[in-house]
């Protein structure tokens, strides 16, 4: 059976950074995210009994990806299945750039592979699958906001994301401004376990961002956009910080990064309520209002080519009825 | 009477950040520095019965600077005098740069303003009064390395420095790139006021810093310039980490501060051993081998046009006997 699936990316608001379990991929803390509509990942996969390993072609360039490898596994022990699979994606993502196209590449993956076999999940079920195969794939199974609960059980049947819903949805825009879509030099896994393993700071994040996560809910609850835009940029920060801890210490940060952050504080002074969020990666992303978007986009392409809009974007779907 | 004192700036290897009392400038952690031979603030002081003010003169100018006319109080109180004094001072230090001038500046006032009034203090009394002006002025009455202990007391009484002997003083240098010149937009005193009142990660901080003061004690003793080096920069980091956790969060990074950090990273990637600091400001310190210097130096030019070598400096010394 052959099926294809569309997931967008995900830009958390609230990290994840450290994971409680590294083959389980459960993490350290709860994080939260706002799904995109511009940036996604169409995946079809194709179950076929002639083939004695999978295939997987993204971009219509046949790789070999451990990654990819390794999820596949665990979906034919999950699902008692001992084919083999074709997957061609089509990534609509800045690959690599920190615009965490893991995150839509596993959520589709997860959502394709479990519809060619022939199953219906919920988005629950979903949202757990995907995880395993990077973590913030469990976010990407929804639209608009989504939590990823940590959970507390060693087998990582209680974490998974679910919806949070916001009046904000229609009014916030995220101006992604993308310093670098090379390849990262320390990638998400790497600096995320260095952290966990060697920063003496990474206790602290993870009690604060507890903190910071249930005054985001509070914030997105009440609607209040600039209570939202202030937790988010001390929760990333706080998050970065970790990284300058580490031994031998590390950052995502580059010199455009700064500049762009200035530029962002600059015209919160001047009156626009704009804030900036950053990942394992240098580039920027400024949470803002929709009215507000064209300017701040405008501003940034003053120093940088490449800058997106986006608003909310949609969960997870299977596009297509192919067999 | 009249008595004119030099003292040098010092850089720290091992940051003091973070007051236990703020008003009399006692730290939360002890703090180790080399003293610089290449910035140094000249100072005179003459006491008179004809002032009902205390007059400074810094680099030819008349100014009120509201720091000096608190420390000539403390002095006032401290040696029982009535008297104002004529303070004139030569800073040979690119001021307010992070290059600490307060240090040297604070050291020299110390030395002339009590040899003024006749008395020969020891180090140790300077160090203690200098502290009063500016915390690191009381590294700068040493020469070469020096350890300013955090002491324990509430009046300060034991919270002064001491010098350190290594062998690598006569190896050791430090490659200063000026990145900016201007007046900072945090200054240290507030940065640090903000940073342990509200970065979670300050008591980390703390705890961390005495350990790398004792692993940096070692490596000096030892004469392992390597060590010394790893544990400057990560110590350096960690500090700028806890600025990334305040509320609002905070960086003395600029653009060009992190092009620095990626060129010594490079040249060290290449064979040199060099490692880099940063105070509460942009500039770059690159501590090297004396054999290196000049590459250093060379290299740093391409990108930024004052750059600085200097070695080890002398100690405060009062230079003539006016009158």
């Amino acid at each position: 059976m052959k099926k294809t699936a569309v997931a967008h990316t995900n830009i958390a608001l609230i990290k994840y950074w450290g994971k409680r379990d590294e083959k389980l991929i459960l993490p350290a803390n709860s994080s939260l995210s706002l799904t995109l509509d511009q940036f996604y990942t169409k995946t079809t996969v194709e179950w076929r009994t002639d083939l004695d390993a999978d295939r997987f072609v993204l971009d219509g360039e046949e790789l070999q990806d451990a990654k990819v490898t390794r999820f596949m596994e665990i979906i034919r022990k999950q699902f008692a299945t001992q084919q083999y699979a074709s997957i061609v994606s089509e990534n609509h993502v800045p690959t690599a750039a920190g615009l965490a196209s893991s995150a839509s590449a596993f959520a589709a993956l997860s959502a394709a592979a479990t519809a060619a076999l022939g199953y219906d999940l919920s988005n629950e079920e979903l949202s757990k699958l995907a995880r395993q195969g990077s973590g913030s794939a469990s976010r990407s199974i929804y639209g608009d906001f989504a939590i990823w609960e940590k959970g507390a059980l060693a087998d990582g049947s209680d974490s998974f994301a679910h919806p949070l819903h916001s009046n904000l949805t229609k009014e916030i825009a995220m101006v992604v401004a993308v310093v670098s879509d090379k390849k990262k030099k320390v990638s998400s896994r790497v600096g995320m376990k260095s952290t966990v393993e060697t920063s003496p700071f990474f206790t602290a994040w993870i009690e604060r961002s507890a903190v910071d996560l249930e005054d985001m809910k509070r914030a997105l609850s009440a609607g209040d956009f600039v209570k939202v835009g202030e937790i988010a940029e001390r929760n990333a920060m706080r998050m970065h910080a970790t990284t300058l801890g580490a031994e031998p210490p590390f950052t995502y940060f580059q010199p455009l990064s700064l500049e762009i952050m200035d530029i962002v504080r600059e015209m919160r002074h001047n009156g626009i309520p704009a804030y900036f969020t950053m990942d394992a990666g240098p580039n920027v992303k400024v949470i803002c209002l929709r009215k507000d978007e064209q300017q701040i986009q405008t501003r940034l392409k003053e120093i940088i080519s490449q800058v997106y809009i986006c608003h909310a974007g949609e969960g997870v779907k299977v596009v297509n009825e192919d067999e």
